[in-house]
């Protein structure tokens, strides 16, 4: 009892000193749009500004997790490089940081066996994602009609890949939205899991509040901006031209109030349109001080400021981003190959300490 | 559909004209019992000995299973370089076969988690050794009173990973006991599912019959003999010394009707022995033929004849078993790297072909 209250105080004040490990991953679902950028992407970006220097930045095209619903080969490797491309287009630098694809560092799926068999089965029965997945309502069990033949062993565990992911890597730190929040508390519970079997050898990761930056349809702005909606100008894609940005924005739902305000509830297509201009607003407004500034502007004219912003905002990552996939540049591979060597190792930094403690 | 059948064609003839992959494991339990060495090891040996040189042999101490269930991690330890040790003491050559740790391999658990991604929990949940692990009836399910909490996820998924052993090093012939029947059939579930989402890239495995020696517990011939077997004079382990083999089998629970005689039902004990016996007989003779050929002998003087006959069978691999585990030897260390070399490069191989099929 005693050893293990000296051990856990050990443990506390040690990650106090070590330097903070931030890890997130993205999934290769085809190029980026503002609601990636702006929930996840840009934060990155920010990280890599104002994390001290002597922080680790681990991010990763998860593309072992791609594959838990089907997925045609073809279109998942142009994913991953297209996703790839769009890390280091929107300013992640491979010196800075370590960015790498997900199935390039076996340690993931090795970790993720090993807290298998410490994670319970009930446990993960009650989480929601599988269930969303298959178009179940929260209340189904495992055993319910016909879930067992639908349900592929890999969507039903992937939250421990997940936990594997982070704790791999021993992240202290792990920026999530809201949806990945019942993700970290399992990642959290694997951890105390291990560490209660073979002492404290992972790392609790803690959560990195971000900023909430939530963008809606353009076409719909009752729901999020998403890549499985059916019309293309519901969302802008970090690459899209000039021209398609003003297209989407110019036909973006708005209202027939006259002038500009923000007002979610009466008013959810503008303040969509105040809150993505925030996001790239270089005096740093809130959408609401915006809304203030614009109130005069009719729709169409503040559909212009809007579209400038975006395509000002996103100019240099289209550029760079066409660059980077044009077939004649190998940077790609080459930085794919130095993000596997530094996550490989990183990893087995980890996986040497669990090895040992498990027996191996 | 036409390239369907042709694909499928040539993945038979092809079959037909690779050399054969033979791949075997075994859990580190401590020094396996004169039953592990008549139902799976001796088979082994066999095999090495009458398999084509074109043959791959292929031997794993399977210690990422071991954790399935609570391990203390120095008994885990010390079990796998017991069980290495006796896999050579055998008379296995690291020369003919691969012999390796299935924890030195991540390829496992790599192809474990793409497996999964096409493997389905309804399946899973019907096979029977979860259950009996966890002191459960067949009938029992995923959602059945206090099973989630008490079921992890490894001991729940360990037949993908048992799958995953085979098929990462394309085994074309797998040698199984009764009880692992339903483990090679859902490993050949998982081929189905993986070659039919992505190709014919794995490998359908054969069950490589072998002679039935079931040997029972000295103690109680009508249970098998075990490990966990409260006593230990129930089991002779492979290294037993000469009186410690005298002593068991003197003390072997046996019967008051005169002579001997080959009879299961009424003769268990005796029947045993005799089973026993035919392991080790030059002449290759069966139970019943020798229950004939010493009719006339009592149980005493039949006893000597057994024990005489384990401990020459066995002297030696005592001998070497001895000498690899003193602690100045660093030859098992060497088989160790020298195994996981050799099971490395044969995962990978395939490997490099399962991640170019599914897009990685």
């Amino acid at each position: 009892m005693l050893r293990q209250a000296v051990s856990a105080a050990a443990a506390h004040s040690r990650s106090q000193l070590l330097p903070r490990v931030v890890f997130s991953g993205i999934q290769p679902t085809g190029i980026p749009h503002l609601g990636n950028y702006a929930g996840a992407l840009s934060q990155w970006v920010q990280l890599q500004d104002t994390e001290p220097s002597t922080s680790k930045l681990i991010f990763s095209v998860v593309d072992l997790h791609a594959i838990t619903t089907p997925q045609p080969p073809q279109q998942l490797r142009q994913w991953r490089r297209e996703a790839l491309a769009a890390l280091l287009a929107i300013g992640l630098h491979p010196d800075r940081a370590t960015i790498f694809f997900q199935s390039s560092v076996p340690a993931h799926s090795e970790l993720m066996w090993i807290l298998s068999c410490t994670a319970s089965v009930g446990y993960l029965s009650r989480m929601t994602q599988w269930k969303s997945k298959l178009d179940l309502d929260n209340a189904s069990s495992l055993d319910g009609r016909g879930v067992g033949s639908k349900l592929k062993l890999g969507l039903f565990s992937y939250p421990v890949l997940q936990a594997a992911d982070i704790l791999v890597h021993r992240a202290t730190h792990v920026p999530v939205g809201h949806d990945q929040k019942q993700h970290l508390e399992f990642a959290r519970e694997c951890v105390t899991n291990f560490n209660h079997a073979y002492g404290d050898h992972l790392v609790q990761p803690k959560t990195l509040i971000s900023p909430v930056h939530r963008v809606m349809s353009l076409t719909d702005p009752s729901s999020k901006m998403s890549k499985s909606h059916k019309l293309d100008r519901s969302r802008i894609l970090i690459t899209d031209s000039p021209e398609q940005i003003k297209a989407k924005i110019g036909s973006a739902l708005t209202d027939s109030i006259p002038g500009i305000s923000y007002d979610i509830e009466n008013r959810p297509g503008i303040s969509n349109l105040l809150s993505i201009l925030s996001l790239f607003d270089d005096q740093k407004r809130s959408a609401a001080q915006l809304g203030a500034a614009y109130s005069d502007l009719s729709p169409k004219q503040f559909k212009q400021i809007v579209s400038e912003a975006i395509i000002q905002g996103f100019g240099s990552v289209r550029k760079r981003y066409l660059e980077l996939l044009s077939s004649d540049n190998d940077y790609l591979e080459k930085v794919a190959a130095e993000g596997a060597r530094k996550a490989n190792q990183s990893a087995e930094e980890t996986m040497s300490l669990v090895r040992e403690a498990v027996g191996f």
